[in-house]
Order: structure tokens, then sequence, then C-alpha cells
């Protein structure tokens, strides 16, 4: 099924599909890194986990109507997308005051955003992924602003779906990262990964962080973690 | 003519009018800070530079029908204005990539933005004036998203205006901040200081920086540079 290692990122290895031009197998690694690439660690299964997590995830968008890159698992740990060029933005959307903004703009944990807050950074690991405006997001990147429009529309859908996704299971979504890519036909699909690795999750409960948190802050085992979310996952379908 | 000192800032002081309670007398510092404060200096005759400069700059502007906070010079270090409350936002506007720009986003320095580029900073000392987006802007101010927009506009009018004035006196406008404030009708209305201490300014024939550069890079004399400027408007008038 893979053909040769395109890339390799920091969670991901992409290979092309040996059986079609223009799909991808992703195989998800154990690592896992924090801080733009400061902070180090690999975990025996972080990488299945990732993989049957962001598939639970992609299914269940896809039976939302919202169309991605995921076409179907292939193993444990990887998955067959259909391959795009990847716009250089990570598009965060916050429910919820957590991390980065709220050292940056010394807003309090926890504050609930009303409306959702939409960021582009840009995707650069050599400039430590600066936040960016609209503006800077046209010059920097192939977008127009109809495009980038279609990209902040589809990451508040996308919000909208994982709320109620993560609700069902007790977790509570503050914030998440997403990536689009451009498609063979030029069209703007959601790609890249969707998994605790890229959402910030509480649990409804006691408020715990079931997310890369815990690995950011040394909180407990991010496996044990994981794998609760998974058998959660599990049990809900 | 003055009150009490309502407010001290890194450049000018703030007082009341004695005359009207709807007015402020503006004093212009000899102090120079740069990199938010970091580094800091006092020049003899600066302030009266920055004082002379800014009247020629906002009468220039009014002139164009472009209102503002400014009422007339009081002295050769101070100006009668408006007083407004100052909404909390540094707007920039780049004709030209020179400063943070190049090293946040990796843009080499004298990129043309073509269309100009508009960025909006955060004005909050305590966090260095954190760059955000129009959606923070509306969250962490009270202007709303028709205010927003009069503000950016406002900003590219007076860009044009600036343009065409610096250039009639053989300097290129290569980006500069603005400050807007809410006057006692609710009004959004430009206010604070336009002066080589705000703009970045090169001279046309040799390219050589004329603004407070000068002094965040060591290049020479401020004041040698403020004078220079001053006496072209004087003479261009
Ligand atoms: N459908 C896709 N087509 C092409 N590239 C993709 C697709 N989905 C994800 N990618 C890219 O795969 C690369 C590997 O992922 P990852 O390890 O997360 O990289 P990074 O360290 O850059 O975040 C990233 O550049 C990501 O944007
Ligand atoms: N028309 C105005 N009404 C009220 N405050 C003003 C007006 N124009 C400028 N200011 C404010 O005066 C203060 C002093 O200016 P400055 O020394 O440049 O301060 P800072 O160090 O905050 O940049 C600033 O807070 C500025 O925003
Ligand atoms: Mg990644
Ligand atoms: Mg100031």
């Amino acid at each position: 099924m893979r053909g040769k290692l395109l890339y390799e990122g920091k969670a991901k290895q992409v290979f092309q599909s040996a059986e079609n031009e223009q799909e991808l197998v992703l195989s998800y690694k154990n690592d896992a890194t924090a801080f733009n690439g400061k902070k180090k660690a690999s975990f025996e299964g972080k990488g299945r986990y990732n993989n049957l997590i962001s598939t639970h995830i992609f299914e269940y968008l896809q039976e939302q109507g919202i169309s991605s890159h995921f076409i179907k698992p292939l193993s444990e740990t990887e998955q067959l997308v259909k391959k795009t060029t990847i716009v250089p933005l990570e598009v965060v959307v916050r429910n919820v005051a957590a991390g980065s903004i709220t050292r940056r703009l010394g807003i309090p944990e926890k504050t609930v955003f009303q409306p959702v807050l939409t960021e582009l950074y840009y995707k650069d690991d050599s400039l430590d992924d600066p936040i960016i405006n609209d503006a800077h997001a046209l010059l920097l990147t192939d977008v127009n602003e109809e495009e980038l429009a279609f990209i902040k529309q589809a990451a508040l859908e996308v919000n909208q779906h994982l709320q109620t996704f993560f609700d069902r299971v007790g977790l509570q979504l503050v914030d998440f990262k997403l990536e689009f890519g451009r498609d063979q036909d030029g069209s703007i699909l959601l790609s890249d990964e969707i998994s605790p690795d890229t959402c910030r999750l509480w649990d409804k409960e006691n408020g715990g962080k079931m997310d890369k948190d815990v690995f950011r802050e040394d909180l407990g085992s991010l496996i044990d973690v994981y794998d609760a979310i998974l058998n959660r996952l599990e049990a809900a379908k």
C-alpha cells in the first residue's frame, strides 16, 4: 500500500500511496513534541491512539457532511487520505481561554469566548508559527479572500460538530487546531489530523486535562489519558 | 492654560486644560524609548521637534479633511487637543517591510506591500503590545465591528495623505502607528501623535533612515535628523 516516504513531520510520516498518485498514507508516530519542538518525548502506543481517535473524528465529521482529506483507516497506525498541498496556516478555534492566549493577551484561563474566537498562525517552524491576521494570510499563502472566509467558516462548523462529538463522551472542547490543503482540483479541503494532540479537552466531571497538555505540563501518563478517550469513543459508538 | 497632570506616558505628559474640561494639553518630553521601554535615553530638544512636526502633520491632515483630536499648538513643546478615551489599539500601516515584521514573518526588508498592510497591536505595556487580529480587538476593546472598519479605513486614508505629505519633502513613508480615541459624543477620533517617533521615514535620495530607528539602531544623532525633517517641512510650507 505504501509508496515512498514523501515527508516526515513531528507527529506523522507521509507516504505516497502505491495505488493512487492522488492519495497518501499518513503514518502516526509515537513522538510527542511541544513548544514548537523544544520539548520532545516518545510514548509507546501514541501513534495508534492518535490514528484511531483521529479516524473516529473524521468519520463523524463526514457523517455530518463535513468533507475532508480522510478516506479510510489502513491499519492501527495508518490512514489513507487525499493528497493536498497544505496551506501553511494553523487555524485555531477557541471556545475557552487556555494556553498561549492567557499569557499573550492576559486573558484569565477558563474565560468563555462569546463569540468563539478564531486565530490564524503562519505554519513555519523556523519562525515558531507566529500569529498573523487575515491580511498576512493573504500575503503569505496562495488563498484568496473568498477561500480564507471559507476556511474560517468551515473551522466554526467543525467546532459545532466537535463540541457535540466530545460532549457525548463527557469532554469539553476548549480549543483546537486545523489545517487545510488544496486538492488536485484546486479546492480547499480540511486535512491533517484532529486528535488529543491538536485539541484541548477537559473532563466535564472534574475539569481534568485530557490532551497533550498532560505532556506539556507533566501532569501524568499521556497514554492513560489517550486510552481513556479512545475507550469512551468506542463505548459511545 | 495647564490644569493638573492626568497621565504621564513614555513620550508625553497629558494635562487637563484649565479652560475646558473636554480639552487636554499634550506636552512632548525629551525622552526616547524603544523596544517597549527596554532602551531609554533623553535628547535635549526632542520634545520641541516632535511637537512642531506633529503639529505640521495634524494641520495638513485637517486641510485634507481628516478630523483628529488636534486643536492648536500652544508652545514649542505643547499642543491643545480634544480629550478622548484612547482605544487600546496601535494601528500600524506598512507600505514597505521594515522592523519587527521582517523578523516575525521572515519578510525581507524593503519588500513593498501591495496591498498596503494594516496590523493591530493591543496597547498594553505589561504584555509588550502584542499583535492581535480583528476578533481579539473586538474582544479586548469597546469598539464594535463598524468602528473597527472605520478605524482601518481611516488609517489607510491617513496613509495616502502622509505619503503625499512626506514625498513633497523627499521622504518615503515606510510605516507608521496611529491611535484612536472616543470623544465625549462617543465618536472615534484620530488621536495621539504622528511624528518621526511613530513613523519610519527613509530619505528618497540615499535611503538613509530619518526617524526613531536612528536611536533604536544607534545610527547617529537623532536630533540632527529630526532637525532636518523640521527644516524640510518649514521650507515646503
Ligand atoms: N492530506 C494531506 N496532504 C498532504 N500533506 C498533509 C496532508 N495532511 C497532513 N499533511 C501534512 O503532513 C505533514 C506531517 O504531519 P506532522 O507530523 O503533523 O507535521 P508537522 O511537524 O509539520 O506538524 C505536515 O506537513 C502536514 O501538514
Ligand atoms: N486626545 C487624547 N486624549 C486622551 N489621551 C490621549 C490623547 N492623545 C494621546 N493620548 C494618550 O496620552 C498618553 C501619553 O502619550 P505617550 O507618552 O505616547 O504614552 P505611551 O507611553 O502610553 O505611548 C498615551 O496614553 C496616549 O494614548
Ligand atoms: Mg502537525
Ligand atoms: Mg506613545
